[in-house]
């Protein structure tokens, strides 16, 4: 007899992202109370599972609901900013709560439609990005530190099935003494993620270490700040020796390639800290810098930048990009079950459309997901077994409402830059 | 009494990317007989004209429809192969004329979607590939070398409103002496574009230098051959002396920033050739590299790219990419009037929906077109006057068919792999 579910997708490609990297074709995937009940040949799960709904993609790649492990969904009111010449365009916007409300809930949508399920966001006020997050159905880690009281409710959030709360560092050069280890202390008595911006850049590492005498991660490691539950975000001036240590101190690393580039700090050591071992997770970082929250596009330039910088068409592959988008991600927030669809495992997926001669032909589901998707190929966004998006709608945001927010967001800019 | 014209298209934004880049508000856009006959505010070109059709795009930004100055079309079926690692996968397929026909469908196809309205190309046999321009209504310059007929008919094609003949220079290294000589000749006699892939890496220039002596660059010089009608693919090894040399031959340059990436070159130096007055354009050469034919990957990779290399914030510019891919291709192909929007230019553009979360809020369309579009916010394609593209239709194009030819295209290159 027939097993109920909530979903049946069934495709022409399920890019699973589990251990063994498995691409099945001709596959289906049942959906049960959030989390994935099972995947495999089409016609098996057809005729095991008596589904309420079933969606038959046809000619698409479901793949993992990807993971971007550091943004700023706030900034997102920055986007359309030129260059970087003005490097902080009237930031009182960023105290405007109703700026920061529509910021976010614009940086949720985009997440949505170009196939991103969870994201560690550091803005503050944390409250404000929980709630879009929440209002729209996707699973997120935040807690930024602008305001003090940011990281104030610790436990409200915690017990949500979606959310949860993450502790973000004072910036490390600027921490009066003792500000740094408060922070990271309250990170190990919440059981949640520590979050440090760190080595983003030469001029960075040199000012800390002429201030402190040692380099940003020494002096961590030296604080017992290198822990598993640690995302260091960025790192693109690391030294070899600085690798080891990061590798074996078991902290992970969120990269921001297009953030770096835009920043022109130039390009992280990513392929020597993934040889070292090192735990890595890929994040658009601001919108401000990479000008989008869309995860296709950091995949891509994490998978190129690399290559032409190294003079090593091997540098960055692919699947490496991939990975880092996805389990990678997941590892790095602490949240193992996503990033990848197995049974068992959340009910976070997107599709990309295959009929989009963008994607023609197809030969490879790896390579193009990075090589050749946009992320604007995406026709179903799915978090935690919920449907919030379906060939060009939404179902959790009002797009209407959203591009009247987003007319008013663009006029509260223009009024602080005065 | 009010003009007749043939289209009267109405959006909120308008880019000209006239001499002074204007960005009209509230503006309309006048097509007839496939020119823009008048552009400018939209009540008064409402009362100034009485279109056969008209368009109201509400929050749309319409820009001139891209400029892709060098791609190879019939590569699209190698797009999908992973890494660099297999340098030439199964070339057979190049030589099977169903699947050149149907790969260079699909670039036409993924070109319209992503608001490109004319392309240069060198795939052989050109005739492939300027058939399938026609069909679907771009505008087109082409012709490869592989097979010794492809510039066979020179003149034939030379009467199209939209399709125009290029000579493929053989490639520089391995052509037999007065191979080159004779192809340039052919080119000033056609009164054609004589497209060279120069400087690629420094290995092959290395190579280049060692067999003949000189510099490719040098070598060139030497020949008459950096003239006005001249175009340098790629260009990525070139020394600060070569760069003024190139920019006071008049010889234009093809940046292929991803295409550079992918194949593991490093950065061609772009800063330097647009400081010394060099004429640049944008391409995404093969797909079989950049893994697209999207000219906003291009712009965004160029705008990122050399920030990071350079460590310069202000390196490439969002409007010196958007340049590129506009002014800059037009001019390279010697087709000057393409790349703007004015009184009397050819009618191609292209319009972005500002109602896509990933483009809210708008605060600068040109950052916004560089940093934050993929392309894939397209709705409108417009070429020589008329609609190719519109609102997720193509109207040159039967989408279910090509859905059908890709697939066959996939299983013909597995054929071919073996």
């Amino acid at each position: 007899m027939a097993e109920s579910c909530d979903l049946l997708v069934r495709a022409d490609f399920v890019l699973t992202q589990d251990d063994e990297r498995t691409v099945l074709p001709g596959a289906a995937l049942a959906v049960r109370d959030g989390l994935v009940a099972a995947l495999g040949p089409a016609e098996r799960l057809e005729e095991s599972f008596a589904p309420a709904r079933r969606i038959d993609l046809g000619a698409a790649l479901v793949m993992p609901g990807l993971v971007n492990a550091c943004t700023n969904a706030g900034m997102t009111v920055f986007r359309g900013l030129p260059g970087n010449d003005a490097k902080n365009p009237a930031t009182s916007i960023l105290h405007d709560p109703r700026a920061a409300t529509i910021a976010a809930r614009i940086a949720c949508a985009e997440m949505i439609r170009t196939g991103t399920t969870c994201f560690a966001d550091v803005f503050a006020p944390a409250e404000v990005v929980l709630v879009a997050a929440d209002e729209s159905g996707l699973r997120c880690v935040a807690g930024g530190l602008l305001d003090p009281d940011a990281n104030g409710d610790m436990e409200g959030a915690m017990e949500h099935p979606r959310l949860r709360r993450l502790v973000t560092a004072p910036d490390m050069a600027m921490a009066a003494p003792g500000e740094l280890e408060a922070a990271f202390a309250l990170s190990r008595e919440c059981g949640c993620l520590f979050v440090v911006r760190t080595a983003v850049s030469a001029r960075a590492t040199t000012a800390f270490a002429a201030r402190h005498g040692v380099r940003p991660l020494e002096f961590l490691r030296r604080q017992g700040m290198l822990a598993a539950n640690t995302l260091l975000t960025h790192c693109a001036d690391i030294l070899p020796e600085e690798i080891e240590i990061l590798a074996a101190s078991g902290a992970a690393v969120v990269h921001c390639p297009r953030a770096d580039a835009r920043r022109a700090v130039g390009f992280a050591p990513v392929r020597s800290m993934l040889e070292a071992g090192a735990r890595l997770a890929l994040g658009t970082g601001s919108p401000r810098d990479a000008g989008d929250l869309n995860m296709f596009g950091e995949m891509n330039a994490a998978a190129l930048m690399h290559k032409a910088h190294l003079h090593d068409p091997m540098a960055v592959r692919a699947d490496m990009a991939l990975d880092m988008a996805t389990r990678g991600g997941a590892d790095a927030l602490g949240w193992p079950g996503l990033g990848r669809l197995a049974p068992g495992s959340p009910a976070d997926f997107m599709a990309l459309d295959l009929t989009r001669p963008g994607l023609m032909p197809l030969l490879n589901p790896v390579s193009q997901a990075v090589y050749a998707a946009t992320g604007h190929e995406n026709v179903l966004t799915v978090c935690a077994g919920r449907v919030l998006f379906e060939r060009g709608r939404f179902t959790t945001i009002d797009h209407a409402a959203l591009a009247a927010e987003a007319a008013e967001l663009a006029a509260l800019a223009r009024s602080h830059a005065g």
